[in-house]
């Protein structure tokens, strides 16, 4: 499958614009996907998630394969009919979560077995079934089974992740049967580099659609992260997307796209904005704080997002103060829309070979 | 003041069709006021409230003299402006409020000192000052302070308190500061005619701008509210708006139209709607019924709202089912736009002479 087009590349750096183009639309990168994990973005409608900007979303396979499980959301017309989303969704093959939120009963070459979140039952995961599942939940972008690993991790143990990933995206590549769809393999590897590079070019020769990196911002640092992304890019085919999985903060987008990535995801927008947390320009609002208790200026000065347009600090420190509902859907509205200005202003730097002048000026005052 | 005009009357009921003007645009009656007790209808955006067809919202006193407090609200312009809603506001007086949510500290005919419900804070009410936070607050329509009493209630306490609403009426007018309002007068009575007689025509006496049926959906029943509510709009002029305060069901409404109200406000479209129950033409939805789980069906067939454009019930229940906030959100704004549809229809079969004989029909398979 060739659906990747690159616009322009950065001649000072590895960044790059492009378009990837799915069954529901073409998405521009670098692009940024809002996380909607069981099938919805926490309090924002997909109108109101639309006039973000916001044009691919995220949906988890683990929390989905639990509730409301793959027979249903088949009923009811896919994950697109599921989240009434008519644009591209990406699913990812739920490996990182079973690591993160399930306990872990067993896991060795052949699968993994765990006891769900919510009630402990039983469940077994493999290659082929996380692919299954995601051929039927019906994303346009699916990801591999992989093997995350926790950081730091023994030499050992991440030996055998990554030998194990390796073989998972063979065997979900092999498995997959949805034409629509487009299937990345995970590279994994923390940040030990030669693991990187192992890993990286051995999924590489299997060919897939495009490359995720898994395992990173788990605590090893933004310079760690930055280095692992940046040092992996250049390993993967430059016509292929690349996805930086879980990042970040708006620095850590920036510097991952000056790596060479192209996709994004990240509940920051989303659970900051619940916690009254909101991102401008010139750094973090919080809105709990009782120097917005009468101030009458919106979140950030100039932004176009519908809570800029209506809502001052003063109103929204209210909210919050009261527990109205409207708070956080209305910081996490702003938040969504500074996510994807951002974005919108990064590709049109790429696009006008300006992006590494404008990085190195805005990294030092972006949160 | 004569801002109220009657467009139709039904020859068959006491119901009729009018037009009142605010300083924020003009109210089609008979009319629903969705709740915004705190300033925010429960977690709906203005466009979102707007959309559903509500043009008056209304704001609780008692919640926004506690929070923010009346010069917060005033800093941030006023309840239009705390809300972002460009359209009319009613507030009430706070005297519901302060026998339903605080600890009654006393009570007498110059006023009442109660506990917050939220801090225990010490605070003292009376007309004066309840007229003047109003004034302040800049609602289009404004309550004067009244005793409401529970039920049912013993005779002697009952004469007291309307007495006392009759009184603390007067003195309202009197304080009555901003002639950008319209002030309403609030009948209390319980379900004694010769009491709400009374009431009404000393209030009547005083030449109010509207007048207001307080006391009611306490646990008397729909035949003894509405009995009560045909006599009380029976004593008060046929050229100014009736409102009966707190109500109600879809039954209620249209008996209560029947009987002679123009105005209406009430929780449960929003306080159902967030625990997944839906109103439609044919009955109640549960939506966390397992019936529904893989259900393509809207709500309701032919509902317009948003919800029922996009959602189907299956995915309703699985946010519901996952405690996503989209569930509430949906399902808030489907009953607050089933309400509208109900309203704007009252009105039409109002205009058209229509009205009685198609209550009569109604009314059997109303919820």
């Amino acid at each position: 499958m060739s659906d990747f087009f690159l616009l322009n590349t950065d001649s000072q750096s590895q960044g790059r614009a492009g378009l990837l183009k799915t069954g529901h639309g073409e998405i521009e990168t670098p692009t940024f996907m809002p996380v909607g994990t069981g099938g919805a973005v926490k309090g924002i409608t997909p109108a109101q998630l639309k006039e973000t900007g916001a044009n691919v979303v995220l949906a988890n396979t683990y929390h989905l394969m639990l509730r409301p499980g793959v027979e249903v959301v088949e009923a009811l017309g896919g994950l697109h009919g599921l989240m009434s989303w008519d644009g591209p969704i990406l699913t990812d093959s739920g490996g990182y979560q079973i690591f993160s939120l399930s306990r872990l009963a067993k896991i060795d070459d052949g699968g993994v077995e765990f006891a769900s979140h919510i009630d402990g039952a039983r469940i077994v995961l493999d290659a082929e079934k996380a692919t299954r599942i995601q051929n039927r939940l019906g994303a346009d972008i699916i990801m591999c089974l992989d093997q995350c690993t926790s950081f730091p991790v023994e030499a050992g143990e991440l030996k055998t992740a990554v030998d194990r990933t390796i073989a998972w995206a063979k065997r979900c590549k092999t498995a997959h049967a949805n034409g629509n769809q487009h299937l990345f393999a995970i590279v994994q590897g923390a940040i030990d580099l030669e693991m990187r590079t192992y890993c990286a070019r051995e999924l590489v020769k299997l060919d897939f659609d495009g490359y995720a990196l898994g395992g990173l911002g788990l605590g090893e640092g933004h310079e760690n992260m930055i280095r692992t992304v940046g040092h992996t890019t250049a390993l993967l085919p430059q016509d292929k997307p690349r996805y930086l999985m879980g990042a970040g903060t708006p620095t850590d987008i920036i510097a991952a796209v000056r790596a060479g990535i192209d996709m994004f995801d990240c509940v920051l927008p989303t659970r900051n904005g619940r916690n009254a947390f909101a991102f401008t320009r010139t750094g973090p609002v919080r809105l709990r704080n009782n120097a917005h208790i009468s101030s009458t200026e919106p979140i950030e000065a100039g932004c176009d997002c519908y809570c800029c347009r209506n809502f001052c600090r003063g109103s929204l420190r209210h909210f919050f103060n009261t527990s109205e509902m409207l708070g956080p859907i209305l910081v996490s509205i702003h938040n969504l829309r500074f996510y994807q200005r951002l974005m919108t202003r990064i590709r049109e730097k790429l696009k006008a070979g300006e992006f590494s002048a404008w990085a190195d000026k805005i990294q030092h005052i972006t949160p």
